[in-house]
């Protein structure tokens, strides 16, 4: 048993991030860098978008699932997995269980997008329904977990949180002399090990959060100073509509510089120009980190911005943008 | 004026490829290559996706344009740059006249799609209008070129072929061991430099081409040994609708071990699986290397395949499939 990897319940370090990344590099897609110099001159810096939406099940919450697996096979921990999920993290939790060979119990509420409910089954998951609220969403959680699965939440977790991190690792290495590193901030376990990796690796980098206006309860807790525990949630940004985890808000308070805050027609805004420019669809919720660079072209001109797109799960047919 | 460049009316080299790579890497993309090892699993090869839809202006036909631009300055030949294109030829024309300080005019069907015309626009080309037939397209060309304009042929030219084959050097280099390059044949500028590039690279490599049903003058070409001039065109894949170019054919006579025809049903599923699975919309064209794959099995079962993807140039509004 690997005693140089900090608990669960633990902020993780650079050293942390490192050995996340080690362990799940053979999963784990090395995603691309796009930058375009057109785009670039438009916007008065140099922005480019580290491309999770290429990863595997479409979005980084594969990186944080695979650490937390892995290191349970590590620590000896048998059983199967569980979590509930409407979103990215199921899916990513059902890929990382189904190659440590385990079992995966996703509880989803029974009105989820059937995409979402294919890409859990399609990665091996066993989706278990529930009534579409939160205390539904715990319970069918906890009857899990009383039966003996493991739970790997989403964010809120020492082990998913150096997982995410690894993602600025590859970043600065693909992108030298970043100067401010950009992360949507949701539950906050991407901008949390982000910003240890990016604060641990690259001198003098700013770090920045992209929040949106209608689930901004990150950038409510920073002001008052104390991580709040409920915010009234009205936005497209699917991926973000969770309240700020406890160690990600301690986390984020130290080492974030600012988080800024976009509209609905910004985050909007946004999509339809990474489809134009890069003919990438992207979800809202990573639509933020370009939607906070239009928002807010002061706080980048002129830099070298490395911008986290999350993910890519977007409904062909819903699309907020027409063409 | 290097002369060891072939001229543009003769068959390149692999000299020529890699020449036109370090003329033109400071522009293009080194675009990423993605594979699913589940994806995989079910199609019993191992696929390699070569993502030229992530090119600058969404296709690789800016490889091939930046290549015959380059080499118009290195030969002190001045001047702007003409052709005609209804699709994605104009849009990278534009962009490489653009980065080499010309100017570049392109014809275009007076019912072009909008987005193709802004692309034109933002890539920094004038737009020509004209009626929306092959004659009035090369009637149009001609009278800018009385007026002194350089044209820059599609595909059936020999620093254009040399250009496209700079996406299989690259393929070989991030994918070790291919057994096979498999990519779509329309004028056939994308197969004709990358079977080149892939013989030159590759021990033993197999070369195929992906052809619609609807636009098989190759395959015709191919049985008949003699490139057919005509064919009743009805396909999809706009991209693919040219009759394959004659310098173009006689290095597929030479270089390709295959055609493989797929049907416009084929190439629909083959976009849809795209979308599922890695979350990118690919043009109709592009989706042809995977219909192949689906369509003949047999072909690639068992071997190491990358398959280039040609490019993203699709219609949100007019998606052919239901996601």
């Amino acid at each position: 048993m690997p005693m140089d990897d900090k608990a669960a319940d633990q902020i993780p370090d650079i050293a942390d991030i490192f050995s996340a990344k080690q362990r799940i590099n053979g999963a784990v897609r090395t995603t691309p860098v796009l930058s375009d110099p057109q785009l670039n001159a438009e916007l008065g810096c140099e922005l480019w978008l580290k491309c999770e939406n290429l990863q595997r099940t479409c979005s980084f919450k594969f990186r944080g699932a695979s650490n937390a697996v892995a290191l349970l096979d590590e620590h000896g921990l048998d059983g199967d997995v569980a979590t509930h999920s409407s979103g990215n993290h199921g899916a990513a939790l059902a890929l990382a269980a189904s190659l440590h060979q385990r079992r995966a119990w996703i509880v989803m509420p029974e009105n989820s997008v059937k995409t979402k409910v294919e890409a859990v089954r399609r990665n091996g998951g066993e989706v278990v329904f529930c009534d579409p609220n939160q205390q539904a969403r715990e319970k069918g959680l906890a009857a899990l977990v009383a039966k003996g699965c493991i739970p790997v939440p989403p964010y809120d977790h020492g082990h998913i949180i150096s997982g995410q991190g690894t993602v600025a690792i590859e970043m600065a290495e693909q992108v030298p002399g970043l100067e401010i590193v950009l992360a949507p901030v949701g539950g906050g376990g991407l901008i949390s090990g982000s910003a240890i990796a990016a604060r641990a690796l690259i001198p003098n980098v700013m770090v920045m959060g992209a929040e949106p206006e209608g689930a901004a309860d990150t950038a409510l807790s920073l002001r008052q100073g104390k991580r709040v525990e409920t915010f009234p949630v009205n936005t497209i940004a699917d991926g973000l509509r969770a309240i700020v985890g406890v160690l990600n808000f301690a986390i984020i308070s130290e080492n974030v510089d600012k988080v800024i805050t976009v509209s609905e027609a910004g985050i909007i805004e946004a999509m339809a120009l990474v489809w134009q420019r890069f003919r990438m669809l992207i979800e809202p919720s990573s639509a933020t980190v370009v939607a906070a660079v239009l928002a807010s072209p002061g706080d980048f001109s002129g830099r070298r911005v490395g911008a986290i797109i999350s993910g890519g799960n977007v409904d062909l047919d819903h699309l907020p943008f027409s063409p």
